[in-house]
């Protein structure tokens, strides 16, 4: 597996030679090679973590990225440059930050149309609603199945905007597939080799939740069993990871966020809402999510969320939604990064709206 | 949710009316009922932490078991007798302790025919081998499929032990569950539903491995999935969390044995081999299982371990084996407790079987 | 224990008026007291759960914060206002973003003083640097002890920034709150009571790390040794917390800072640099800190990160530490937040400095 | 540092020998030295991980220790024998298996003299009993201090047990130390070196729990700082760690005192009673900890558990404490392990003491 240097846009010659120079010494050498304006030295040799903490430590050297022995697909090493999925016609991957927005399921004809309308007009560049749940207990509310399929359909229609909606059986992929523009693998899935591979020859981009449990890498080798057959559009998505902490249901991971996208060329988005389980800390955390470099957010959203039948306490009611794109604005204005569909008419909407 | 209370065997009547008396003075009512010659006062409100723990310190009460709210089937107060579940001619859950030991990948005819042999004679009531094996890479060897079904259903044959094996596809659920006699879900697999289901109408006994980040309460409630399709015979299996410690793969929680059998009627094994990750952990840790009060542990073992295409740092040799059921013995003898199948012939059985 | 329920800023009276009928319907009366121009319902009785969770999904209600049953001198029951402390004068907890900067040992006077005046002119506004550290193993490094606290004292006196340092023995802590303008208690002595006791009679501000396995409540339980002496300045800072996951040193809680400032009025610092262990993971976890709405971030910085006697790995250079306050600035504009001490020049300093 | 093959004790000269070759092959010399009848062969590299999993595959190696990086008094390396700590008469670390029990706090004359005379009669070999308590609340009581030192003085004298005593500030360590057998570090101190310091200088053994997020290197190496002044006698004790699990308080993690007792010398007790945090689980935890292979276990025990000041529902009640002495009894006799002190009458004691 190779080990890739990445040097400083504005380091000089002899401090690429030095690090050359400091590899050779160790017997291991490199090609040089320009990816956006930046040199990078790629070894022929397997990675070697003694060296790559030398290296990390030299003048000039931006990052060394050891690509963990398993990734293949998914790694820089295979791919320098960052990939953007297109999900219908909205790019996730590039500059544009991605605002996914919906309920966390869909409950009926007339919540998803005022979820979708709203969310439409306050700047989500994509529409998100489960039809099919994977719930802890049996006894829980499990989805409307394909009659919430054909209620996404309606709204896509309605909207313009795309959908990604989570698929929990093999046996449903095709009718999902049918109606989805981005194909959703859940974190209870993230594991499930079976519906990862069968995501992959579905035809349509994959978003895939880490597990819960999952490392980096293991998310990453996930995506492996996707991109391995054949389709290449893989959108990472942290979800909050178990730990002792009690106060939040998961423990949002953003540094996972920086060490995916240094391991590998694939889009990542946060979601916030089941990481922390509260609406209180969506807005907070997807503020955090843009600062931390991540592709986008994505949030839940219900028009009355006292009544939600999954998931209550964490979703945004519209006035929350419309705070959390204004602050979202702002800040990556400060970053220079565009909101994805920011064209769309904002602010007044709320009044508008209701 | 009920609420029960077992009251000491040899309590007397006053002690069991002072807890019905400030169970009464906090608006609970409860009927006493008597199973296996013990008082337990079951109540018909939901339950309450803050009078559970007050009662837990009365003298004459045992223990107060409060059925987490969401448990129906797989809860002490849906069935307070524990459940034991017949593979083939083995009881799993009654007094015999079972050992359920095998390769973690059948390889190959040969290998799992040594294994087999050694396991049967050496004091195993289950043979345990994988055919269709989760890998966390797409690029690890998967296993042999329908031709390793067909290597099992041989060495059952052969040497008369029933025959428990994963199974991780829907597709597949009919093939293993021919060949199978208790049919495995895997830790990767303990939150995917479809599967879940699709198991507990497959006919067969289910193993359901702990999801290696479930809480206690959601692996009872994975069983639930199990259980509402109508098959009562599911057979829990602890085999390691994740946790900070690096120096075993998974943190072995043998607390959430003790746990899963007050709160649940269903036997409980362990396995001790995915946990450590380490063959020289696994004997002390399954004496531990033992006495912690397991129904069970299921071992890896591989007549060459140096040699086996699936975690090889995890398996006993043939000698490792027969060390662990012979210390396994006197432990449960301790105890008072046979190991199931121990009438076999065992002990200097290694020179002849090797 | 009191519940506190804060009203949105622009809800109506019946919105109000509704709460309280909810409230009233379970036993609870709730006293109205208006905090910075919002309305605010506080419960004279104990929290409870079930109605908290009631209470947050209802119209005009913004937060329910429940104070744990053991916070008194941190909760926002105590003191609902932002705390500020003063480090010499140094605002922490006010408005600006404060930078916190330095060696994370002290290691001579020229490593020293190259750094202080580094991050001076680069925009820190307090310095770092630590004269007793607490090493995993007892043949590391242990710091310059007394020496070091010297030096610290010369660096104050040219750059005129305030001095926080760690103290690890009651004993020493005299030494150490002549020359700290506030003393740091770090994440292995999180739980020492008696040194957070000492530290709370030492007259000087405590910079208080949250303890690896330590929950927020239990991090604010630590805070209460500090306040109960009578020091009402402490400084809480999130620092990364023991997980499974393998690529970062610790987990980063970005979360934690939400919930905690939502439970107390404290200041809240980020330090990115223990919590990461790796350089590269700095600028864009300092980024998200400032995003969640910490106060401030604290990150080592060293002139020669290879040489660094401690914590090599994760020190940035002075020229990272520039990159880190220009992205800052950007991103701090953006969120209308200044950067405390930002008047002083800042930009193309780095050949100035070098 | 060195690497320990452990060679089987019925191992041939061939078998050792192919090990040999096998580390020659890698460029490793080893010498072979024989301890308690059986080969070992210790390296003069330093360790190599590749090489040790190739090594503990080979016929006849029971086990290959790597000792971590940075361990020296603590590990096998530095003494391949298990050390046995003498807290006053009572050997801690050999063959007879040791139960401390006492009640978590001392509270008063009599509850500590009914405890103390309960526990001495039921087979315990050492009396616990706190009298500096870390309580997480500073509003938690804390202990009765000296006073309770002088109470624990007098129950040694009556009943004859060592003591073993928490101290919590180096400024109580000659007091505590005048008293105590042993003296104890607690969990919140665990890497709290400037204690740990001191005890090794204060002429007494020392229990030192395990950090509730110290991995089995760290607490060895905080066993390195209590060695390296000096004092040999250092018995360890796993109490549970953090994890996501939330049925009991801390995740017992019996893996770690096998892994513990692999790496070093020191020997291993277990404290099931802060573990669970659950009096109910304590019997079936204490059995696992003396079948997984700890040298003893530390339980809480109180004459009247419902009335305790400090963790109330984890005391065993004095019957529960029969029963666990009963069970043990039973449990060490399979494994052909003596109880420390068994010769001491028991059995139908209870009445007697009532």
């Amino acid at each position: 597996m190779r080990m890739i240097v990445a040097m400083d846009r504005f380091c000089g010659p002899d401090e690429i030679e030095h690090v050359e120079q400091v590899m050779a010494g160790t017997d291991v050498q490199a090609v040089r090679t320009v990816l956006e304006g930046r040199t990078h030295l790629i070894t022929a040799e397997r990675d070697r973590r003694a060296l790559a903490s030398r290296l990390r430590l030299l003048p000039g050297v931006t990052s060394v990225v050891e690509p963990p022995g398993n990734l293949r697909l998914s790694s820089r090493a295979h791919r320098a440059q960052d990939t953007v999925v297109k999900v219908s016609d909205v790019s996730v991957g590039g500059d544009p930050f991605v605002v996914v927005a919906g309920p966390c399921a869909v409950e009926s004809r007339d919540q998803l149309a005022a979820t979708a309308r709203f969310v439409a007009l306050g700047g989500a560049a994509v529409l998100r609603g489960g039809s099919y749940k994977p719930r802890t207990s049996p006894y829980s509310f499990q989805g409307l199945g394909r009659e919430g399929l054909g209620l996404l359909a309606e709204q896509r229609a309605a909207t313009g905007l795309p959908v990604v909606t989570e698929v929990v059986d093999p046996a449903d992929l095709a009718h999902v597939a049918e109606v989805a523009d981005m194909v959703q693998i859940g974190t209870r899935n993230a594991q499930n080799y079976t519906l990862l591979r069968e995501a992959g020859r579905a035809g349509k981009p994959v978003l895939l939740k880490r597990g819960m449990a999952s490392t980096v890498e293991e998310w990453l080798l996930a995506a492996e069993y996707v991109l391995a057959e054949g389709n290449p559009d893989v959108v990472l998505c942290e979800r909050g990871i178990r730990s002792f902490e009690p106060s939040t249901r998961f423990t949002l991971d953003l540094s996972a966020v920086v060490v995916a996208k240094r391991l590998s060329h694939l889009p990542v988005l946060v979601d916030p809402s089941h990481a922390a389980g509260q609406a209180e800390l969506v807005r907070p955390l997807a503020l955090a999510a843009a600062a931390v470099g991540a592709d986008g957010v994505m949030v839940d959203v219900h028009p009355e969320p006292s009544t939600a039948l999954c998931d209550a306490g964490q979703a945004l009611t519209p006035a929350g939604f419309d705070e959390l794109v204004t602050a979202l604005d702002s800040l990556l204005a400060g970053m220079r990064r565009p909101l994805a569909g920011s064209l769309r008419p904002r602010g007044a909407l709320v009044a508008d709206r209701l």
